[in-house]
């Protein structure tokens, strides 16, 4: 009765399984709503974040409630992106078939990891091809360069307060099952590198990784939320408008440089970590605190930091670091 | 081998089935990326139109090219949505579950039409229930309040100049099949509506539909493409785009009647009309003229009217119109 696909090649329904190591893995086709230099391909990662975590935890993430009764919320804690040297997902354009495998971790009962690893399929590919899953050690030890890595980790939260996006809480649905899940071995926990980046205000290391000079430090352009873009919808600050808002002070710091947009859009963005450590209410102005440093072996590669906070009340609301490899724009530069 | 829905009520993977008439029908969740005051409810209703073009018409329409071989894309040329009395997309939220269905009709070689009905399906629902699917006099005639209704109107097009988002030209796919697809009679084509809006700057008609008093005649603002949020995967400005740059203007001018933005979430769209005439490119700044009517018999209606174009060439590139109902704004209104 329901429709399959009518090619294996078509994939305008994605296929979707589950491999031997409990992963789930999708073959999709890109589409208009998921890609462009705006934050929509990030946002349908989250989707599959919930998704997963949905088929395997017992839960229906999308309507979940805590204890109390009250919406519980699977927020989004860390993002990282990790694009593979042939596989950017800047790069994907409308009809690019992807394959997607996705795999959770147990981290207790009010968090949960999960990681994705994204690739082009094999022309045929079809559901059950390629089953053994994916492993830990592959995603933080030996990437392959064909492909790229997303580690989501989520934590489940509610507003203390009605109609208030400050001081969210933990709560965890009652139904949430976790005893299951792999674990991560400890040194791949994201608790220690997020700790360090929310007291440093960067995933940057300056101390134990040398070669990189400061560049600019401390650039602050102030964001009025805009609410005719960035609320999800529960009346949250959407967990990729946090990229696209990101994505909006970078480019300010860059025409400040005098770099011309042509050459922003053509950016290559090597590695992109976001820890978020609060929400905003609608009527929130967003301060942003940009920092760059420049690798001194090649003045192509740069690093981007950024720190949001809530301009009335200094509360901190995200850490940002991008590594970023740039074309052409050594003539406006120097 | 593939993931079924482990119960009928969980819809994490989508179901999809071909009624009785050809129209598509879809049972879904509603998830993050879907939803919330912003234009990604629109976009997905997007890519349901290219979808179900796909399903019916022989081409894959994610990757199609025209007859030299050029990228050829099914480009939105007329989006209209009519809310029901007891369905405003706009208040769709996270786990709503949705049932759309989908009928693709012919306009020839170069255009084709899909309509898609929405609505909130019974508890328990699966696929093949209700098979009835979609008759456009329901549609145009007789819609049920417990139904949203939209209409697209799209054409084939390409670029006729590498790079430039200007002067596209029509293109269809050689292998685009159209022929089998029902017609719709002559009175329900928007070929008429659009064209009288494209002359007139909007849909509305004041001397044909009496009631209306003018409000706000021809408030400009400006808006410069914003390259991190506007652009689609192939880089054109995504049709989705258009609804928040439009959203903002309105903003805009809701601000300067001195309006509160709570209100402004608060609104309720009653119809929304919009025919693209153009695109744009990264550069560009847009000039958007606002204009308003109030329902003379309760000041709770307006319609609001917006004329998109290139500012420094004039070019056209949008006609919208939007009938409203507003919530507590009375105290600032007067």
């Amino acid at each position: 009765m329901t429709l399959a696909n009518t090619s294996p090649d078509r994939l305008i329904h994605p296929l979707v399984w589950r491999t031997g190591d409990g992963s789930i893995r999708r073959l999709l086709t890109i589409k208009s709503g998921m890609c462009g230099r705006n934050s929509l391909f990030v946002g349908q990662i989250g989707d599959w974040t919930w998704d997963t975590v949905s088929e395997v935890c017992g839960t229906d993430v999308y309507r979940a409630f805590g204890p109390g009764g009250q919406p519980s919320y699977l927020s989004f804690y860390y993002f990282h992106i990790r694009p593979g040297l042939t596989l950017h997902p800047d790069a994907l354009t409308f009809g690019d078939r992807l394959e997607v495998t996705s795999r959770v971790f147990g981290f207790g009962s009010q968090s949960v990891l999960t990681l994705h690893r994204l690739r082009r399929p094999e022309p045929g590919a079809s559901a059950g091809d390629g089953d053994a899953g994916l492993d830990p050690d592959e995603f933080f030890l030996a990437p392959r360069p064909d492909c790229a890595y997303v580690q989501n980790f989520n934590r489940w939260i509610s507003r203390s307060h009605a109609g208030s996006n400050e001081e969210l809480v933990t709560n965890s649905p009652p139904g949430f099952e976790y005893g299951h899940l792999p674990t991560l071995p400890e040194q791949f926990s994201p608790r220690l590198e997020c700790g360090r980046a929310r007291a440093t205000g960067t995933f940057h290391d300056p101390a134990g990784e040398p070669g990189w000079d400061p560049r600019v430090t401390g650039y602050e352009v102030e964001y009025p939320v805009d609410i005719t873009r960035d609320l999800n919808g529960v009346g949250l600050l959407y967990f990729a408008s946090y990229f696209s808002i990101l994505d909006g002070a970078l480019l300010k710091l860059w025409r400040h440089q005098g770099r011309p947009d042509r050459a922003f859009l053509d950016r290559t963005v090597l590695d992109h970590k976001l820890c978020y450590l609060g929400n905003a209410d609608f009527d929130s102005v967003l301060r942003i605190r940009l920092s760059t440093w420049r690798r001194a072996s090649d003045h192509g590669q740069e690093i981007w930091n950024a720190e949001i906070s809530d301009r009335a009340s200094g509360r901190p609301l995200a850490v940002c670091t991008l590594r970023v490899r740039l074309e052409g724009t050594d003539d406006h530069d120097h």
